[in-house]
């Protein structure tokens, strides 16, 4: 396949450096010769694991105040400083469900949005989970939500099901359940 | 279902207003009476096109800055001021892939990453098309990729496809994807 050219760093500026995600701004040389802007986001990287929990699968419900609305989504979080990504979706689950994983698989590894954001998001499938329960992060206010299995095709065309009509809003948990039932149904 | 308690503003700083995003950092007050501080990133809202031609999807190939390297990924764009998402969806088709779409339907509509932005994409399936090309934007370079719908259970499992190993690692892509293994299969 023939390339469709890199766009190289000309200047840049770090415009804020915060507590999960840093603003850098940089002029960028196109394949045209022409420059144009990036605005780019950097952001730690992140973990998602889809938990199947006998005929069930284990979603979490939150409140995201980025977008002003309560999520149902699959247990995720960010890799904390020396962690892989295995361990942080081991951690999270043992915070956010209250269970650990006694097997996983990796479903992915996606950029939740490569316009303008570094992050990669590692997603994995959990199995054969047992109770390990670690306490919640201060700031987080999770609750689980328990899914039947056989209700994820109604889930995942907008038909009415135990935990709502379309209540799936979240890119990743969209994608980790998709790819659940493409490959598991 | 109980609730698990929104977080309020209590103060916020607009930090940069940006071509494509805003930062803004705002402490809020979390339901255990805490507060906290929470970075929004506002960012416009946005579409992307599973393009369906016989039995092939049309994909796109870019150079992502954020990322440092090319993706595969469905056909995606900005909504544009004024426009629904349907017709921005139509209108990077034609950008983007020189075909327009004879027949739509929504997949879902999908927050990137809730955590932190507030962009909400919404995904179509595109059937039906005619070729309708318009010029592409100027600081874009994007290349078509078809990939035979046969080929997607190896490419969405990590196996070797005509396009690649691997190579799916946008999250709405390989949501789109999965969701059209799911129910297209």
């Amino acid at each position: 396949m023939s390339e469709t050219g890199r766009e190289s760093f000309i200047s840049g500026e770090k415009l804020y450096e915060g507590r999960v995600l840093n603003l850098r701004v940089d002029k960028v040389g196109l394949p045209s010769g022409r420059t144009s802007v990036r605005e780019v986001i950097e952001h730690k990287d992140a973990v998602g694991v889809l938990a199947v929990l006998n005929d069930s699968l284990l979603l979490v419900r939150q409140f995201r105040y980025a977008v002003g609305e309560e999520t149902i989504e699959i247990c995720a979080g960010l890799i904390e400083n020396g962690e892989s990504p295995a361990a942080a979706a081991a951690r999270e689950m043992r915070e956010e469900l209250g269970f650990k994983p006694g097997s996983m698989t990796e479903i992915g590894k996606l950029y939740s949005s490569p316009g303008f954001c570094t992050e990669l998001l590692t997603v994995f499938l959990a199995k054969n989970l047992t109770k390990a329960p670690l306490p919640q992060d201060d700031d987080e206010n999770v609750k689980t939500v328990t899914l039947p299995i056989d209700e994820l095709p109604a889930l995942l065309s907008g038909k009415k099901t135990s935990i709502g009509t379309g209540v799936i809003k979240d890119g990743k948990t969209f994608a980790a359940l998709s790819w659940f039932l493409a490959f598991n149904k």
